[in-house]
């Protein structure tokens, strides 16, 4: 038998996946256990890895294992120190923190990215990084602008390979707070129906409203409980409506948002007249992939989807740029 | 014994403040209870009216009652409709709905204001037009923009004795559910400390902030979390910085906002130059006024709080206009 390449883990905060490379690199297995990191109690991280990997690293004790995400996070196994941007791909590799816990076994952790923005403020990606670079590794990219939809929605600009700026939105825990906590919630149905055209006229509208006024979140919001006593939506619509808002106030301030110096956030909009301008993709699950691709295409960004998790082509690259692999 | 004038009300969701006038129509006396529609069950309204204020209305059956506030909407006594803007205090008083279920007594309620706003969304007050009306009554203004700050902020502007438009701002409840349910109160330390200079920067940068970057709200509330990462704030100023980022995201937008045509909210940052600029007023609790008039003199907004609510004035004023008292 010839031998495997690499352990690759996706360690988040709610769960870890992971994934098995075969001799020619490729994706021999992936499994997956909600052994996220809030799920780890007295720090038993290598028991929780050694449990869900156990016959893989038995039968290859020093097959070498790189992980990412909030597993190098200060309340995950080991802090792995953000790099910072301009964070090229390669200097993501020569800073894996890696462990030594694991006699004979060589095990890596991915450093997060924290920047600074044009406001002063600091802001930080731990995981998002491995998937950026696995994007581009796919695609042939040395350039992009990639859109990450989710509880904290990122957007991260690529430059020549490296990571040159990127913003994070909260546009879905905004959203879980307000429908579950505020009086806002208090107004959606129950029982969701499904997504039918009664709900995307809603969300349009939402998205359209922000978009027209991008400084107004705050005061958009409460329209939501307005329309609804003005009978303009019904229980059904309003959480399309206000999920229309929140989307929509991150890309009209996205689209517009200088991330560095001689780069921005608006690079597709011009991609007709301008060919030098980077693609736009968008990596995330299936139904955010979906509502966002709708979302940036009224706002006039032609985003591509890319499909099937790209971390794991991520995990693999910086793996073999850090000498990991042979 | 002279008769007295009136009773007034300001009913809203969690509490039942009531005021009786004098002969010469002076505040003789006021109670309060936690009597709020929230709290009234199986419709028991008149009730908790009769048990506040039953002294008075056994002494004079026949003294007339104004009521405004949540009591008038679709959940309270009786539904009276919103008025709709542009509303003068001589419509709104003409707008008085009755209650003809208490014998012989007259009792009237304040219907709310609604208006449509430039993206076309509706929006709603209910009470604070009364305010509005005893602010004005009081001052002897026929011109304003009043800032009431609370759960949900209202600025409102009045012209000519009407009220022309306004904008709510969900504020104090973002505020609310981010401290309480969102990741970003994780952070707060849980023993808030008096609030001192440590917690003025904090405030004072995040107001900047949203200044400086308008647009940006749903990414600068990522950035508690990401400066308390770096160490930039503690637990005792994070609390502020929230606070200084949804306060300066509403006064930015608030204060370039046109509410109707020829109207704007921005009328004092020119009064020096501009003598025809209406003044602003700030109506709220005193913790509440404080913060907005700092924030609003650090952008550049010179606002005069208005003490003691002025709503007994407008209950006053409107029962007047309406002919419920002579």
């Amino acid at each position: 038998m010839t031998a495997n390449t690499l352990i690759g883990l996706d360690w988040g905060t709610s769960s870890l996946r992971a994934y098995l490379f075969g001799p020619d690199r490729n994706i021999l297995s992936q499994r997956e256990t909600a052994s996220g990191i809030q799920a780890i109690t007295d720090g038993r991280f290598r028991e929780a890895f050694e449990s869900l990997c156990a016959d893989w690293i038995n039968a290859e004790p020093d097959l070498p294992v790189i992980a990412c995400g909030m597993i190098g996070s200060r309340q995950g196994w080991r802090e792995a120190p953000y790099a910072q941007t301009p964070a090229g791909f390669d200097e993501l590799a020569s800073a894996l923190m890696p462990i030594d816990l694991l006699a004979g076994r060589r095990f890596c952790i991915v450093p997060g990215v924290s920047t600074v923005g044009p406001s002063g403020t600091h802001d930080v990606i731990r995981g998002e990084e491995t998937q950026v670079v696995g994007a581009l590794e796919r695609l042939g990219l040395t350039d992009a602008t990639i859109v990450l939809p989710g509880t904290h929605s990122k957007w991260v600009s690529v430059r020549n390979r490296r990571l040159v700026g990127f913003r994070t939105y909260m546009t879905g825990e905004l959203y879980a707070v307000l429908a579950r906590h505020s009086i806002l919630g208090r107004l959606f149905a129950e029982q969701a129906a499904p997504d039918g055209p009664h709900q995307q006229q809603a969300f349009t509208d939402g998205l359209q409203r922000a978009f027209d006024d991008p400084t107004g979140l705050t005061s958009l919001l409460f329209s939501v409980r307005a329309e609804g006593l003005f009978g303009c939506y019904d229980g059904q619509q309003m959480p399309a409506y206000l999920s229309g808002l929140l989307l929509g106030a991150e890309i009209a301030h996205a689209r517009g948002t200088a991330l560095h110096p001689g780069t921005n956030l608006e690079p597709a909009r011009d991609a007709a007249t301008d060919s030098s301008a980077p693609v736009t993709l968008l990596i995330g699950s299936d139904t955010l992939v979906t509502r966002y691709a709708a979302a940036l295409e009224r706002a006039g960004i032609d985003a591509i989807p890319v499909p099937d998790a790209p971390v794991a082509e991520g995990l693999l690259a910086l793996a073999s740029s850090a000498g990991l692999i042979d």
